[in-house]
C-alpha cells in the first residue's frame, strides 16, 4: 500500500473528529492555498475541518476564498482532533511544538528523512503541496468548485514561480489548465500575488536598485539602515529583491546586503556554476549551491569589500 | 467549410513551391516561435519552407531552435512562392509592401476587418499565434519534436505574459503542458526571454525607477535624454518598463515619459477603471482603455505637469 493510498483510506473512513489542518509558519500561497482547498474538500465529504496557521494570512493572500476562516488560535479541544499537516513535515514547522493530537497525517512535498505522523505522504518530486491536494481531491471524487480551484491554482502558481521554475512539469501545467477551466482566473490571481506591493516596499526597491553595481559578472546591491528608516520598511520587505540582478544576462553571482541593527545580512545567488554555499560557509553561513547567505558583524562598506573579495576568489 | 479547414486543406495539398513564412517587423517570441514551428512542420510534410523577417531575430530569441535559419532577405524568386503570414494579418505589417506572391495564407490572432489573403484563418480569441500553429500541427498529424515544442512553448508563454495575462485560457495551459512533455524546458526558456537583460538596460531601469513618484494612485516615471546617453541605451530598451509601477497595489494609472530628440513619448497604463485612451486622445494620441500613448512637443518637465493634470482631471 502506497503512502498516497493510506492517506486516501484515512480521509475516506468515517470520522466525526475535527480535522485540524495546519501549515507552516509565515505561510505563502502554496501553504494556504493547499490547506484551504483541503478543508473545502473534507467538508464536501461531510467532515468537520478547519485551517490553522500560527502567523495567520498575509495581506496578499487575503483574496483566497476561505482565507477569512483561517484561525490563529487552536480550539480548546485540539488534542482530540486529527492534525493534518500540509506543506510541512513536522508540527514544529507549524509552531505546534510540544502539542499532541489524536492522530497526525502529513501531506508534504519537502525533502525529509523524518517521516513524521501516523500517515506520512511526502512526495519531493511534486512541484507544490497543492498538486498533492489536487490528486487527493480527484481520487476522493470531490467536486472541483471555484473556491477550491482558486486556492489550488494559487498554490501551484506560487511554488512554480508563475511557471518559470525548474519544477514546472507537464502535470503542474495540466492541473493549472483544469483549475482555470473550473473557474480560477490566472490574471486576477497573479495580480493579487505579484502586483500588490505597498508604495513603501516599491520605494525601497527603487533605492536598492540605485545602489546596483556590476563587475566581471558579479552584481552587488545593498540596503542601508537609512533606507529602511526613510521608507518605513523592514527586512521582510526586501524579500526576493535578489530576483532583480538575476534578470541580467551576464550576472553569474549576485549579492544583496541588508544593514540590520547589529550586523549585515548577506544573500548570495548564483545563476551559473559558482557554488555560493562555499562562500557563505567560509563566512559562517550556509545554504544551497545557487542560494546561500550569512551574517557579518562589520560595517556595510567593510561587508561589501569582504563579499566581493570572497566571490572573486571562488570563481 | 471553416477557415481552419481551408488552411488545413491548403497545407495538405501537394505543392512543390516554396512556402515563404513571414511574420511582423520587430518580432517577439510569439511571432518567431510560431513561424519557425510552422516551418519545421511543413518540412515534415515534405514541403520546402523558409522563415523571413525583415528585422531578423533579436538577441533574446536566438536560442530558439531554427532561429539561425531565419532570413532577413527575400529569395530572388519570391513572387513564385506561397506567402504564409503568421501572427500578422497583412503583408505591410511584415514589411512586404508592394510585393506580390503566388498565393497568400494568413494565420493570425489579431482583431481585423481586412481578412487579407487567399486563405485567411484569423482567431482573435486565441491567446497566441503559436496556439493556432499547435492546432494545425496536431490536425496535420505532424510529430511534436523537441524543436517544435520549444518554439511553440516560447510563443504561448510570451503572449500570455508567462501565464499571467487575461488571455491565459485552459487551452493555453493544456498546450503548454503537452509542449513540456514533448521536451520544452520552461525554466530555460523563461531565462532566455526574461533574464537576458544587458547591463546597460538594467542601469536604465534603475535610473528610471529612481524617478518614481506616486500621488493619489497616479505613478509617474521618466527617462531623460541624459539617462539614455549615459547608459548607451535607446528607446527600445525602455520597452515594458511600464510593468514596474503596475506592481503597486494602489496604483490606478501610471505614466512613463521618454525624452526623445524632439518630443516626449508618453505611455499610459491603467489597472482600474480609468480609461487612459481618453487621456491620450485629448493629447493627440490613442490606444486602448488600459494601455495608450501620445507624443508631446514640449519639455520633459512641462510634459510631466500636463500628464498629471490630465490624469487627475479624468478620474
Amino acid at each position: 500500500m502506497t503512502a498516497f493510498e493510506k492517506a486516501l483510506d484515512f480521509f475516506r473512513a468515517p470520522n466525526n473528529r475535527l480535522f485540524l489542518i495546519a501549515t507552516h509558519v509565515t505561510p505563502e500561497g502554496d501553504a494556504l492555498g493547499s490547506s484551504i482547498a483541503l478543508a473545502y474538500a473534507l467538508r464536501q465529504l461531510g467532515k468537520n475541518a478547519m485551517v490553522y496557521d500560527r502567523d495567520g494570512v498575509p495581506d496578499y493572500c487575503k483574496f483566497l476564498p476561505g482565507a477569512g476562516e483561517v484561525k490563529k488560535t487552536l480550539p480548546q479541544d485540539y488534542s482530540e482532533a486529527v492534525l493534518v499537516l500540509v506543506d510541512c513535515g513536522h508540527p514544529d514547522r507549524a509552531g505546534l511544538e510540544g502539542k499532541s493530537f489524536h492522530k497526525t497525517v502529513v501531506i508534504d512535498h519537502h525533502e525529509t528523512d523524518l517521516f513524521y505522523g501516523d500517515v506520512n505522504w511526502t512526495e519531493p518530486d511534486a512541484s507544490a503541496a497543492g498538486m498533492l491536494v489536487f490528486r487527493l481531491i480527484k481520487a476522493l471524487g470531490v467536486a472541483l468548485t471555484k473556491e477550491i480551484a482558486v486556492n489550488l491554482y494559487t498554490a501551484i502558481m506560487t511554488d512554480t514561480g508563475s511557471f518559470r521554475y525548474q519544477n514546472t512539469t507537464p502535470e503542474a501545467l495540466g492541473m493549472a489548465s483544469e483549475l482555470v477551466h473550473a473557474g480560477a482566473e490566472p490574471a486576477a490571481i497573479a495580480d493579487h500575488i505579484y502586483n500588490s506591493w505597498t508604495a513603501a516596499r516599491f520605494r525601497l526597491l527603487c533605492m536598492a536598485l540605485g545602489t546596483f553595481q556590476m563587475k566581471d559578472g558579479v552584481a552587488m546591491m545593498h540596503i542601508s539602515k537609512d533606507m529602511f528608516r526613510s521608507t518605513g520598511t523592514g527586512i521582510e520587505d526586501a524579500e526576493n529583491f535578489t530576483a532583480y540582478p538575476r534578470m541580467l544576462k551576464d550576472v553569474e553571482v549576485s549579492a544583496l546586503l541588508l544593514e540590520l541593527e547589529d550586523s549585515i545580512k548577506v544573500s548570495l545567488r548564483s545563476k551559473g556554476d559558482t557554488d555560493v554555499r562555499q562562500i557563505a560557509a567560509r563566512l559562517g553561513g550556509g545554504g544551497h549551491k545557487r542560494a546561500a547567505g550569512c551574517k557579518l558583524k562589520m560595517s556595510l562598506n567593510e561587508a561589501r569589500d569582504v563579499i566581493l573579495k570572497e566571490i572573486l576568489a571562488t570563481r
